[in-house]
């Protein structure tokens, strides 16, 4: 395709974004097509000749639509927003369109210096001291495995230059809260770590991490001469966005010589609004932290941002450093290989150096803020409403609830709560995900899809009460 | 940013990025930027008040072009080519604009399914049996490390699921060429193994890997009480795209239970051509199997393919099932996240769509033909002109030379290779990247960005001469 060609289909292409935006209201939020519908639309073999642009753009509309879930429409409240915003959608179409690669600094200057910049941007907006320093990762799961691999290799004093896990000593431990993302455990896993050593430490009344059975589980695994490497907090739980306490797991962090990794992939961007820091207090304490900006905040997916107390650490664990990729720059810059898996990285940081300079930090706030108060909104609401019930605090933009008609417990409950979300999942109204908390089936209604107004919620509220009367 | 404003602004960039690779030959290839130079022109804090996009892009020029290294331009020689062609640029657009996440089959069925449907018309392009399949990750390191945990698990009967890697087992063992890429034994590190029990095999006078050394490795190993696991064989190495023989390699990892991965990044494109599939005989006795389509193929960085001919070995070993993620659809589809280390997953499926409807498969196949035919004529002037010399075979598209003025060897030799391609590259004409080969520098030359043709080549040719000579 000709520069020119590109010209013209490129247009087209950005009216049909434009038009798809405008009209994702008048979509089904979750797709109802069922499995194989979309694959039996498409040639089981690949074209021998070029198609002209037109006939894919075509199989959009035929094809790929009626098997999208909506995640920019404003009744998606399922998982956690992902507000890829048109201004960083713009930014993530420069990165693409440039065609360049991060291998290191000389393969492209520009585009490890933003980084450094948009990432340090960021470390001022959420209130971090000076020290932290930032990568853009694709996701908070490869970041969080990062970390254990950082944790590992501190405790092990680098064992990977040695004989890795495999050298006979006594077993490092991960710990979390049982209400940790399934990441975390994942990561320990794909780390070498071993099922045997992660510890899922029990919960308080509102879904936050014990500090005290944190401690008790340490104190056990070093009397069985185990060693304890790493401890993952989180500022935002993925059920129901509880807090676990970071000063005072960081007293214990600091106290055994433990890795402090914090979990705020959802919860970090409202650490952009000064009056929700105390949610994160400790935090300075921790020797890494991820933030995923392409949840709620705006940031076109893939945008985590991965942080370190000293990334030397990092670096040292990371770093390869093969001629075909030496420079006489080398000593004086940044190369982001090292911190990370990948060798090849995109120009990420476009999408967040956008989506900050055309929204200000003023404009991000006050987006967040609609969204804090349409949940409290929802939440007053279910409070004053019987059979209505919240089943955790609401300090973000989640709500944990039950529908719990008179006499209904047990199973009977959990197959009550999964059938009247199906049923509001079914209509295309809205999308909610059910999920298990205490050991019972609930609904999240995660608040905070960019075009969500609060007269989108007050007719969440009404269909919520409809598709459970409907049962 | 509103539908409007985005149609606006997006015809603008569309119009920036056409012509910014309509005027790429006319920029120099390599940037020329000190370290620093970037970073000084932007704000050192985020701004307050959102800013209007113009503003935005009048930065582009004025602040990243200067920092960009242009791997769309056809002087482009170094590392390998990586052709974001413009259909698939579309393709990615049509990702981000979209703004959907693939957690799940159910969060966005179409991504899941064209994944599917993509990656297997890869696969028959490259003629895999039906056996083989395919997932899209972002890198080629991902994958390896992917594959290398894999192998830890089956050698190890999944530790994972008990003590990991810390049971107190014999080590586990990996083997690749002295010529495989930096992932490789990265990759090895990150899982755990340790670099005691990473094993470089010795090369032939052709830089593959010996099999007979393989052999005599993994008899030593296990002689000595260790466990051999895994095997990485590379078709198309980093510096010299030299062919590790992969029926002799594959016969001894039978014989002894080793997982076999075949890393294809670079090589694996030109396995669309059935001329090209000698190189890698013996491909359908491996494990697993890593091609990038984001290199010389075209597709928009990341696009890179992972094969398995067991894919429930990965799925068991990656697999989790938070009670957010379930849905009633789960037991009859794929569920990618189950595939790699990412939960959320990017529509990465629609760039490598559009880019094989767009160019169909002869399309580009006679793009890599062009690039074949284009490095033996360069290598039949290298050979005939003294005193430059070929050091490696030319298989594909990668030339590995030298300028040996009469007199010059070892380290002078080396200071003189360096230097005639830092000034080839700071003359802005053209980008090459020096390399290691059997212990002295050499200057590869990667031919194959989509914009070069014969007279490229041609004028490259020209400004070696050029730059040798003014030293």
């Amino acid at each position: 395709m000709t520069p020119e060609e590109f010209r013209r289909h490129g247009h087209l292409l950005v009216d049909w974004i434009a038009d798809y935006r405008a009209r994702a209201e008048s979509l089904p939020v979750m797709s109802t097509v069922e499995p194989g519908d979309i694959k039996v639309k498409l040639p089981a073999r690949p074209p021998a000749r070029g198609e002209a642009f037109e006939s894919v753009m075509a199989d959009l509309d035929r094809v790929i639509l009626p098997g999208l879930t909506q995640w920019q429409h404003p009744g998606f409240y399922a998982y956690f927003p992902s507000n890829g915003l048109l201004e960083s959608v713009l930014g993530d179409y420069l990165s693409t369109g440039l065609g360049v690669l991060g291998l290191s600094w000389q393969a492209c200057p520009a585009l490890t210096e933003l980084e450094e910049v948009a990432t340090d941007w960021f470390r001022q907006m959420v209130g971090l001291a000076p020290a932290w320093q930032g990568v853009i990762q694709d996701t908070a799961s490869t970041s969080t495995l990062l970390a254990l691999i950082c944790a590992r290799e501190k405790t092990s004093a680098y064992g990977l230059s040695r004989g890795g896990l495999q050298d006979g000593s006594p077993p490092l431990t991960v710990y979390a809260s049982a209400e940790a993302h399934s990441s975390v455990e994942k990561a320990a896993l794909l780390a070498g770590f071993g099922r045997e050593n992660f510890r899922r430490i029990e919960t308080d009344e509102n879904f936050a991490l014990r500090p005290e059975a944190l401690a008790r589980a340490i104190e056990a695994d070093l009397a069985r001469g185990a060693r304890p490497s790493a401890i993952v907090a989180t500022t935002g739980t993925t059920a129901s966005t509880a807090l676990d306490p970071l000063a005072p797991i960081a007293q214990i962090a600091r106290r055994h010589g433990l890795w402090l990794h914090v979990d705020a992939a959802m919860a970090g961007s409202a650490m952009i609004l000064p009056e929700c820091r105390w949610m994160w207090d400790g935090i300075e304490e921790a020797d890494s932290l991820v933030i995923n900006p392409h949840k709620w905040l705006g940031a076109a997916f893939d945008c985590t941002l991965f942080y370190l107390r000293d990334p030397e650490h990092l670096i040292r664990v990371m770093s390869t450093n093969p001629s075909y990729l030496q420079s006489a720059a080398d000593g004086r810059v940044r190369n982001y290989r090292d911190w990370g898996i990948s060798l090849g990285r995109r120009f990420r940081a476009l999408k967040l150096w956008c989506l900050i300079r055309s929204q200000g930090v003023e404009g991000l706030q006050a987006r967040l803020r609609r969204d804090l108060v349409n949940a409290q909104w929802l939440a007053a609401k279910v409070r004053r409403t019987a059979p209505w019930r919240l089943l955790a605090p609401v300090p973000l933009q989640t709500l944990c609830l039950h529908h719990e008609p008179p006499g209904l417990a047990g199973e009977a409950l959990d197959a009550h709560t999964r059938a009247w979300a199906e049923r509001l999942n079914r209509s295309g109204k809205a999308y909610l995900t059910p999920a298990v908390l205490a050991g019972r089936w609930m609904v999240r209604v995660s608040i905070g899809s960019a075009p969500t107004e609060r007269r989108h919620v007050e007719a969440l509220w009404q269909a919520m009460q409809e598709a459970a009367a409907a049962g």
